[in-house]
């Protein structure tokens, strides 16, 4: 059995919200599986000397408008939120949680509706509460999302795969590896699509 | 008769080296020719805040990696030079003092000659020596040209195409506009390409 395709993102990446529209397809069509490990970039961005994208003067404009005519061209929504960029932070942790507790399906799913309430439609979903509402939309109690969000254990977690991330050479996202040959942004799917077609080049 | 594709480079760009031996026959494909802009990125990077790709920590290995499986995907030459990043102002002015002689042919022939020797062959060529005996190469004489590249309305050339640029939105290389459409990286001409088949999406 291959090893899964490795997939960092950060839940307010909006590049990486492309990417996880993507990524399962491509895998399986090589006959992988996904990992999905969400990251805090805030730590990637100290490390590395650089800040969000949509932050830079020019730079940010002209993503803005990248990113529409990528969604466009993959037939996908996109509607950036206002107040861009939100707190992520609950669904992140949320995400770990819910895979700890060997619901990794709606971890996933997790993740996915909250891309698709951010990006795909614009909505504010800056705070725990929000987050909590999508995930209640999966069954997940709310409750007990808000309690775990706050364990200790579970913002370790996220820390700590946020770590192993930076130390595995992650600086931006989305972010992949195949076996540990590492393929940064949405725009380079291409290429992890023929480097598991061709094995490399 | 269509207006031309325009195209930004900084002759210390390995990715708008990639973009430079391509840009060419993808406007012509289109019935459209290239009008060639050698700029200083720093100028850019200090407007928006950034600095040179392979000066970040992690993102600049990963850049490195990157580079050479784009070039051998493309089936192009690529050796990154020691002491990256080079000096390459001589090239950029002579580009212009080229350009203005009447001579854009041989201005073109300077750039790809120069980019041929940076980044195909891995050459030292940080001094103005270096770029006159370049030059040389394509039959332009050697004073002339190291005096030209001291000429301050050269200098004040380069620095006006440059922030010029710069107000156009151009904040790195390779950057490319189809009429007012702007196109970042060599990895956009795909966009690119297709943009001009359409007329937009």
């Amino acid at each position: 059995m291959a090893a899964p395709i490795d997939f960092y993102f950060d839940l307010a990446s909006p590049y990486a919200y492309l990417g996880s529209l993507q990524i399962d397809e491509l895998a399986a069509r090589h006959g992988r599986t996904v990992r999905w490990r969400p990251i805090m970039l805030g730590a990637m961005f100290k490390a590395v000397g650089t800040g969000p994208l949509m932050q830079y003067p020019l730079k940010g404009d002209y993503s803005a408008r990248d990113l529409v005519r990528c969604a466009r061209l993959l037939d996908v929504p996109i509607k950036m939120p206002p107040g861009f960029p939100h707190f992520t932070l609950p669904a992140a942790r949320g995400f770990y949680w819910l895979e700890q507790t060997g619901a990794a399906d709606t971890a996933k799913a997790l993740a996915q509706a909250f891309y698709a309430a951010y990006f795909g439609e614009g909505r504010d979903v800056s705070g725990a509460d929000e987050t909590a509402i999508i995930a209640a939309g999966l069954g997940v109690e709310r409750e007990a999302f808000l309690a775990a969000i706050q364990d200790p254990d579970i913002k370790a977690r996220l820390k700590d795969e946020t770590n192993a991330a930076l130390e595995r050479g992650v600086f931006g996202a989305p972010f992949f590896f195949s076996d540990d040959e590492p393929f940064w942004g949405a725009d380079r799917l291409g290429h992890l699509d023929r480097w598991l077609e061709t094995g490399g080049w």
